[in-house]
């Protein structure tokens, strides 16, 4: 297999992204014929013992790996975290209960826009004002009664900013945690439910985990379509349907890939290990490197800053690709650079980019 | 990739199902490297030119190779038939209308209930006091005044029956063919909307086709989430949010393998062949093997049929692994035998289980 690697490039991707290189090398290899079963596993029904193997073991693993307690489940649905917009409201919300928003950026922005027509929503807190440049303290965030849930998404992976540390409020949080799954420990007390696409830390793009307290299931709305109730999906281990088998079997080597090294907490150091290694050359650099965000609500995911024009920021992607640094190009929104290094990007990668930042800075600053 | 094959079986499951082995062996070579470009497709993002290349002409194919209009594009969702059961009441109706159902069994039953939370429906027609054995005939279809859509489902993958014809109405159909995308010539001047999950003609799990006529977009419902719109949905080339990359990638395989063998009018041709061939062997049994459908309206996608006793039923399945023959047992709704034979099963394995059928037929008849 060593071929595969010879090329292999630094892909900073926002995801899809960069997935462990032995992970689809296992994929690679068992994909035709799968143990020697005369077929491949897309070949097979989703209701036979092969997939149903695979299936439970990925759910206990997303489960024990992220420290869930008993009283959590978690689903594996279609649509990415834009499904679970809507979604959320339709299950939670009856007519006497209402959830609140906390604005801080374009995923939120998404996120409200597409809950208003399954319930009654407001905006509990709003970074507009400050240019999206931080999250809020808990005593900022105005709750109205009524409200059943605070949505918030933990790491805006656009703005390049996330809750350093989740609020303390009276209600549970529902957290879009799309570009954080399995990559930070969380206070799993406060949530009801945290979901998110795996095409970030998890996988390839085709499923969303949804981590869902199972004791808020008996009260969910039930006048809703059977595929979008996260009772129903409970109830069938996500297979009300037939279910993305691809995408459940690569999170299931994702997973395996993560035990092996060292599980959530070691992501976690290696996420504030890479992100301080872009940060420092970033605050070193005399106002060459500029990122927007006040220092305690930089995404450790999603790096963004800024060079001094935007020709120079033209050279710097043209002349990234030569160190083999490619997609750091910032999302057409906001533009200037966005470094995503998720759960597999190597250390090696940042490194990398980071002598390219400095020796850019030297010829050009 | 000879090794592949030597131990390949034959599969007659419903879904997912058997594929094309050069599509999978296609697929296994590029699944790491994709290209030489040091990354696998599964890690680029769907905003970039590669994937962006392969969406249209994955698009194109799946609209030339069917012969849809100029009118009709194609959309590539997530969340199975599953999903459009709601989202096309969601979409075409308005206060003033409503959406007609013909009931054929068991899918149509499933987007009934899904449907009755997104508008004002009703049923057009039931076969359920003749145990779901025929289609109607167009003049037996009830419709009321304010109908905006006649939703029918093409073949009932359960219950083994199929509209031989689509019938003639005053209003469009929407249909559901998940078990005969790309299978059967369709008349598309009767259809609005025509959809169906990739996994059983087409490709894995995981995307869900939707042919659309482009000029109801216009007069859609506008007040639903971003995710659940056709119209948006059509106006980002199914990107509003991560499409399913590996998905539509291999059914892009997929559609490449349709046109080298000779594109819809011989998928039709094979399965009118493959399907008699299973047929004959039943009706010559002197009643050993039964299926329930009247002749018209039997499926050439999935044969269903019953033993004299279920003991000799549980001896035919075990029995069949011995020659290759796997995946041949009946939905747990209405148990017996059932024997999907979409467009990727070979004409060899229907031999095959013919051939296994006399001898099972002839040693315990």
């Amino acid at each position: 297999m060593g071929e595969n690697t010879v090329n292999r490039v630094y892909n900073f991707s926002a995801g899809p992204c960069t997935l462990p290189l032995e992970v689809l090398e296992e994929t690679q290899t068992e994909l035709v014929d799968y143990h020697g079963l005369g077929m491949s596993l897309l070949e097979m029904s989703h209701r036979g013992p092969i997939f149903d193997s695979i299936y439970e073991e990925t759910r206990s693993l997303a489960l024990s790996l992220w420290d869930a307690p008993d009283d959590f489940d978690v689903l594996f649905l279609q649509g990415g975290a834009s499904a679970q917009f809507p979604m959320v409201p339709m299950n939670l919300l009856h007519e006497d209960t209402r959830g609140a928003y906390i604005n801080t950026g374009h995923w939120v922005k998404i996120a409200l826009n597409d809950a208003q027509y399954s319930g009654d929503i407001y905006q509990a807190w709003s970074g507009e004002y400050e240019a999206f440049t931080r999250t809020p303290e808990s005593s900022e965030i105005k709750l109205k009664d009524r409200t059943r849930y605070v949505h918030l998404c933990s790491n805006e992976t656009i703005g390049g900013l996330r809750f350093p540390v989740f609020p303390d409020l009276e209600v549970p949080i529902v957290a879009d945690m799309s570009s954080e799954m399995l990559a930070r420990a969380i206070p799993w007390e406060k949530f009801d439910i945290v979901f998110g696409g795996a095409q970030k830390n998890l996988g390839p793009a085709g499923v969303t985990l949804v981590y869902i307290r199972k004791s808020i299931l008996g009260s969910l709305n039930k006048a809703i379509p059977r595929t979008f109730s996260y009772a129903i999906e409970q109830a069938n281990q996500s297979m009300a349907n037939t279910p993305p088998v691809f995408s459940i079997w690569m999170v299931n080597k994702v997973l395996h890939w993560l035990e092996r090294n060292g599980g959530v907490r070691e992501m976690e150091n290696r996420a504030y290990i890479r992100s301080k290694l872009l940060y420092d050359c970033i605050d070193n650099s005399d106002g060459f490197y500029r990122c927007p965000i006040q220092n305690a609500y930089r995404s450790q995911m999603n790096v963004i800053y800024s060079l001094p024009t935007p020709e120079l920021e033209k050279d710097f992607l043209e002349q990234a690709t030569q160190y083999k640094l490619v997609h750091l190009r910032g999302h057409r929104i906001v533009g200037g650079i966005r470094a995503s290094i998720y759960n597999a990007m190597p250390i090696e990668g940042v490194e990398t980019l980071v002598s390219f930042m400095q020796d850019f800075r030297r010829e050009n600053g």
